[in-house]
C-alpha cells in the first residue's frame, strides 16, 4: 500500500542511496524537491497531467522567459483539452501545437533551416491506449507537423484502406505534405515558417561553415573532419519540443516535434520521426504494471542509435523511477556501446509513469492515480513545464548542468510526483 | 563443450520438446533438417557465411525458379566478397545489390509502383562491429538503394562534417537522391526501374482499387473500410529482400531493401528504412554472448510497430535459438499487443547467430565459429538461400506454410547449423 507521503519518502531516500552508490560518478544529481502539485485541492471529475519540454540544448538567460512562457501556454492548452474530456493523445497534440507555433523553439514555425535554406520538419505521436503511432519526416510547408502525425495515427486506427491497402504510419517529404493537404490540413508558405532567429542563425552558420572549410583547405579530408569536431551543434540549439500526458482514465500519450539540426542535409530525418526514438507511450497492461510516456530531445542521430525513448520507457517498469532513469541515461545513453565513438552524447528526456493508487480511497467514490514525472539531460540545459488539471497554472523550470560539468558526459536529473483524484460518478 | 554433432542433437531434441509443449498451437513447425554445410570440407584461411531472403509473401510456383536463382546469385556475390577478405558489412551489401537488380523482387529494379505510378524505395544496413547504421527512405531514381544506405553508414564512421555538423544516418526523398548523386552514386531514370511485372501489377491493382471504390459507393466510410479488409496485399507480393552475413572474424552485418507495398501513398516509408525494424546486427560483446544478425520482410507497418528485427536479435541471446525465435514470432509478432487490432500479421525474418567454438580445436592452428541460421514467416511462403565460403554453391529453398494453415495467424520455422573453420596463420 503506497500513500502519497510515504511514497515521497521513498523517493527521497532512494535519491540519497543513488548518490551514495556513485560517489565518483560524473553525475550531476539535482533531484531536488518533490512536487505535490495536486495536494490540498478539491477532487474534480475531470483531470490529468501534462509535462512538456522546449528542448534539451542551450537556453540563454536572455530567452529564458520566452521558453518558460511557451511551456506554460503548452501546458495550459493540454489541460484545457483534458478538462473538456479529451483523451491523452488529443491533449498531447494540443500541447505540441503551442510549442510548434512559438518562433523560439526549433519545431514548426521558426525551425532551423537546412543546408539549402529550407525548413523540413519531423514529428511523431504515440497513443499508449491503442499503441498506434504516426510520424512525418522532412515535411515542408506545414505549420504544425504534429497534426499530420496525429492524423496518420487516427486514420490508421480506422482500419484498412480501399482494396485492402494498409494505411501508412510514416510519411516523408513531398508525399507527406500532399497527404496532409488532401486530409484538410492547410499548407503554409515555407517563407512564413522561418523566424528572424532561424534566418539569422542560418546566415551565421553559413558563414561559420564557409570559414571552417576555408581554414581546412590543404588538410587531408580525414584530418579535416576530425579537427572540426569541436562542434557548434555540440551543446547549441537543439530545441526539439515534446510532451507527455496522462488523462484521468490513466491513458498516456507522447509526442515530439523538431526542425532538426541546423544546416542538416536536405532529406535528413532525426529522432523526432523515428519510432521508439522520439517518443513512446504504453498504457499499463498484463505485462507492464506502469503506464509510461517519454519524449526526447537533443542530437537526433544519438537518440536514434540508442532508441532512447523506448529504452527509458522500458526502464520505467523498475521499482524506483528515479534510479531507473538515472541508470538508463548513464548506461543506455552516455555509455551506450552504440555511441562508443562519440565524445559527447547530447540529449534529454521527459518521462512520466503512473499506476492506480492501491490504498483504499478516502471515500468510495474517489479514485486516485499516482503520477511520477522526471526529466534528465546531458545538454547544458533543458526547459520543462508541467501542470495537472487541478492546478491553476503551470510550473516551469530551466534545468541546467551544474557549473564545471561537461555537457555530453554528465547528466542532470530532476522530477516530482503528483496525485490525481477524481470523483467517480 | 559443444561439438557439431552433439549440437545438432541438441537442436533436434529441442525441436521435439517445443512441439510437445505446444500441442494445440496453430504453429506449423517444419524445422526439418540440420544442414551441415561445411562438414567434410577442407578448412581455408578465408571464410564466412551468408543467408539471404527474396521476401516473405507469396512465391508462385511459376516464378519459384527465378526466386531461387536470384538467391543463389546473391549468396555467391557475398561469398566472393568474403573470399576476397571483405568484412561482413561489405559482403551483405554485395548480396543486396544482386537481390535489388532482379526484376522479380520488390526492391531496386522492378519495385512495386506507388499510388502515383512511381517507384520509391527503402533500404537500410547495419554493421554489427561498429554498430553504425545507414538508411534511405522513399528514394527515387537510384538503382541500388542499399548502396546509398551503405555509403551513409561509412560516411558516418568518418566522424563529424565541417563546422562540427553530425553526419546523417537516415535520408529520405529528394534529399537522399541528391546526396547519393553528390557522393558518386549514379542516378537511374525512374522509367528504367519498373519491370514488366511491376507495371502490369500496377495496372491490375489500379483496376482493382477503382472497382473496390465503385462497389463501395453508397456504403458508409467506416463500413467501406472494414468490408474491404479481405486484402490483396494480405499474403500477396511482399517481396522485400535482405541478407545477414558473418565474416570469419566473427563480425556480423544485416541489410534489407524494399520497394514497399504496392499502391502505397507517395512518401510512405516502411520497415526497410526503419532502425530496429528492417534489420539488426550486433557483434558479441561483454553483455551479449552471441553475435546476431536479422533481416525482416513482410508488411512494413506490422514490422515497424513490433520492431521485429531488434526483438528477434534480443531473443537470440537465449540458450536455444530455435525456441527463442519461435517464441519471439509468436509473442512479439503474431500475438503482439502492438498489433492487437490486426486480423492477419504478415512478416518473416531471417536470423543468424554465432559464437566462437569452445571445444579445443583439433589442431592448434584451426579456429572455428559455430553459426546457427533460421528463418520464420507467417506469410504463405518465404524464399531463402544460404552458403558458407567453404561451399561450392548456395542452397536455396522456398519455405511454405503447411496446407490448411492461415497466413498471418500461423508460422513456419526452419533452420540449420554450420561450422566455419579457418587456419590461423
Amino acid at each position: 500500500m503506497i500513500g502519497l507521503s510515504s511514497y515521497a519518502g521513498v523517493m527521497e531516500s532512494l535519491m540519497n542511496s543513488a548518490e551514495e552508490q556513485q560517489p565518483s560518478s560524473p553525475l550531476a544529481n539535482s533531484w531536488s524537491k518533490i512536487q505535490e502539485s495536486s495536494k490540498n485541492q478539491t477532487p474534480k471529475c475531470v483531470g490529468g497531467f501534462v509535462l512538456v519540454h522546449a528542448g534539451a540544448g542551450y537556453h540563454s538567460e536572455s530567452k529564458a522567459k520566452e521558453y518558460k512562457h511557451v511551456c506554460k501556454r503548452a501546458c495550459q492548452r493540454a489541460v484545457d483539452q483534458l478538462k473538456a474530456g479529451a483523451l491523452a493523445v488529443e491533449a498531447v497534440a494540443a500541447a505540441l501545437v503551442e510549442l510548434e507555433d512559438s518562433p523560439f523553439t526549433n519545431a514548426g514555425m521558426g525551425s532551423n533551416l537546412n543546408l539549402s535554406g529550407e525548413i523540413e520538419c519531423d514529428a511523431s505521436i504515440m497513443d499508449g491506449k491503442s499503441l498506434h503511432y504516426g510520424a512525418v519526416g522532412a515535411i515542408s510547408g506545414i505549420k504544425n507537423p504534429v497534426l499530420v502525425a496525429n492524423r496518420l495515427l487516427s486514420e490508421a486506427q480506422k482500419g484498412k484502406l480501399s482494396a485492402g491497402r494498409i494505411p501508412p504510419c510514416f510519411l516523408v517529404g513531398r508525399g507527406a505534405h500532399d497527404w496532409a493537404v488532401s486530409h484538410g490540413i492547410p499548407p503554409c508558405p515555407s517563407e512564413k515558417m522561418a523566424s528572424k532567429f532561424s534566418l539569422s542563425a542560418y546566415k551565421r552558420n553559413k558563414r561559420k561553415m564557409e570559414l571552417a572549410e576555408k581554414i581546412d583547405t590543404g588538410h587531408t579530408h580525414a584530418k579535416k573532419r576530425r579537427q572540426s569536431s569541436e562542434n557548434e551543434n555540440g551543446s547549441g540549439c537543439l530545441d526539439t519540443v515534446g510532451a507527455v500526458v496522462i488523462d484521468l482514465e490513466g491513458n498516456v500519450a507522447a509526442a515530439v516535434s523538431s526542425g532538426g539540426l541546423a544546416m542538416k542535409h536536405p532529406g535528413r530525418v532525426g529522432q523526432a520521426a523515428h519510432y521508439g526514438c522520439g517518443c513512446w507511450a504504453e498504457n499499463a497492461c498484463s505485462m507492464n504494471s506502469h503506464s509510461t510516456a517519454v519524449s526526447t530531445s537533443g542530437c537526433g542521430e544519438h537518440l536514434i542509435r540508442t532508441m532512447l525513448a523506448r529504452e527509458c520507457s522500458a526502464a520505467m517498469q523498475s521499482e524506483d523511477a528515479h534510479q531507473a532513469l538515472l541508470e538508463a541515461m548513464q548506461n543506455k545513453f552516455i555509455s551506450s556501446p552504440f555511441l562508443a565513438g562519440e565524445d559527447r552524447v547530447l540529449g534529454g528526456v521527459i518521462v512520466l509513469r503512473c499506476c492506480r493508487c492501491v490504498e483504499p480511497p478516502p471515500s468510495q467514490n474517489i479514485q486516485g492515480i499516482l503520477v511520477e514525472f522526471l526529466w534528465s539531460h546531458t545538454t547544458e540545459s533543458m526547459c520543462v513545464g508541467y501542470m495537472s488539471a487541478q492546478d491553476s497554472k503551470a510550473k516551469t523550470h530551466i534545468s541546467r548542468l551544474p557549473p564545471g560539468t561537461v555537457p555530453g558526459q554528465c547528466l542532470a536529473i530532476e522530477g516530482g510526483v503528483c496525485r490525481l483524484m477524481s470523483v467517480v460518478e
